[in-house]
């Protein structure tokens, strides 16, 4: 089983999140990839059973570079049915946007077919930061990887052990 | 293994659509109770490994009588943590709300921590009728009921046979 | 100039956003009607100029109640054109689905052709409150009122005086 | 009083409609500049009224291109504060996101505290084509620009014959 985790940032709150929510990944037995977006091979997506995307919140939704991400993606299109998919976000105020930029990446990642898991408690669509990388956040990120993984190994045992 | 389809209907579009997806999942071998939202026995809400809900677009979003439902299912949150959630919505014009609708209830089903797919052709999001249920939205319905009963087999395996 | 502020609340947050921002009306000289949803006279509606609505988040969008109203002035659709609309809404917690809700309302006012206006400090798409009525809530609900206000001194400039 | 048209076009649909609803702004006495978005010079973003973005539907939401722009614009943040805002996209289908990608737009122009106006009839959020630049979409933007050039010249009436 192989993870991708791909994140933009500019003030390094969203790629800790990325470096957290791999290493827990990483903790639950799954190989990772860690990748800024802008240097992303592309032509490697369809190899991985779990991508996980995250972006800061420009205006409402993500940042334009991972959109480029994205729109490029369409290159796979079909390739990832039934994948695990996973989002997070960070944003400089509580209600500054987060939301709206996990679920327009989870919307992204839906349209490629693929499968993603809500959490009842704490940010429900994935992973936020508000302002800075805290204790909370921190604790998410956490959760959430140990969530994806499960579903991951859950949806894609055939891979297990190759 | 059990699922539960839920719908609103007015026009008997929505209706139709969610007979169509309670057939489908029987025809994959799957336990269906089919129900009016306004005549569910909330109660029995977390027994079902598999919960899809329909609704006709007003307004950009579910109807009331569906948001009703969804705000008492307060009464089981938590439970239904990792079960799989499908939505389906109806409207009267191309642009009229469909994928909106769709959306506010997978994004409904996500905050209870449950597990949903996209599917990379067609209405991404969950079958949507436009007008008429027509034969598109008919084998949307039937194509997103054997996805859905695939996760559900694949995340629920303990339950089979039971 | 007629404005109607409606709300609904269990906890009372909502409703202290939606006296604060009927006051803060008033102050700018605009006839205030007060509303819990469920006791609105529906049959009203078309007699506002202004016409702002308010909800807690309960599953990541309005309560059903105030969806229940939105339905139902589906009789004077087309009336609304040109109408100034307002959303304000309460939550539970920072990543609590505020947004999607006001979001949800606004899009509801905007499928009756009504105008609406961001701001570009704050809660960017209307007044938000976190868990509790608190000064930054406050100010929020004043400043989004005054600027209500001014929308529909310059919108509805016939009506004034009347 | 002057507009800006942006677009971004891969197969030209998008484009069509920015020279539609450019046309119209003009045949109602508004002065028009037409832009492909990559090619907008951003220093000039200010000198605007009133503000129509297009786009392409590109995995759920607006193409990379746009975001780029809108990106780019935090650098006139808040000077754009009751300015009037429009959006409009294509699609390849009917459920293919056209709504999603308008209303990602005018979440960005509502967060730069713009003001933007519904449609009680046809595409509610803003003009759409599904597939191709038919009639219909041909007529709903000659609707919606005569609707903002009408807001336009209430809301900034001082600007008129400067």
């Amino acid at each position: 089983m192989k993870a991708l985790v791909l994140y933009y940032s500019r003030t390094g709150v969203t790629e800790k999140m990325a470096r957290t929510i791999a290493q827990s990944l990483q903790e639950e037995g799954i190989s990772v990839d860690l990748f800024n977006v802008t240097q992303f091979p592309l032509e490697t997506l369809p190899s991985y059973d779990l991508i996980v995307v995250g972006s800061p919140t420009y205006y409402g939704t993500m940042a334009a570079e991972v959109k480029k991400f994205l729109d490029e993606s369409v290159r796979f299109h079909g390739d990832l049915e039934g994948r695990i998919g996973g989002a997070f976000a960070s944003s400089a105020n509580p209600a500054g946007g987060n939301e709206t930029t996990v679920l327009s990446i989870l919307e992204a990642l839906l349209i490629h077919g693929m499968v993603v898991k809500g959490m009842s408690e704490g940010s429900h669509y994935g992973p936020v930061a508000i302002e800075e990388f805290d204790r909370r956040a921190e604790e998410e990120c956490r959760t959430y990887a140990r969530e994806l993984a499960r579903l991951t190994k859950a949806l894609r045992p055939g891979k297990e052990g190759q």
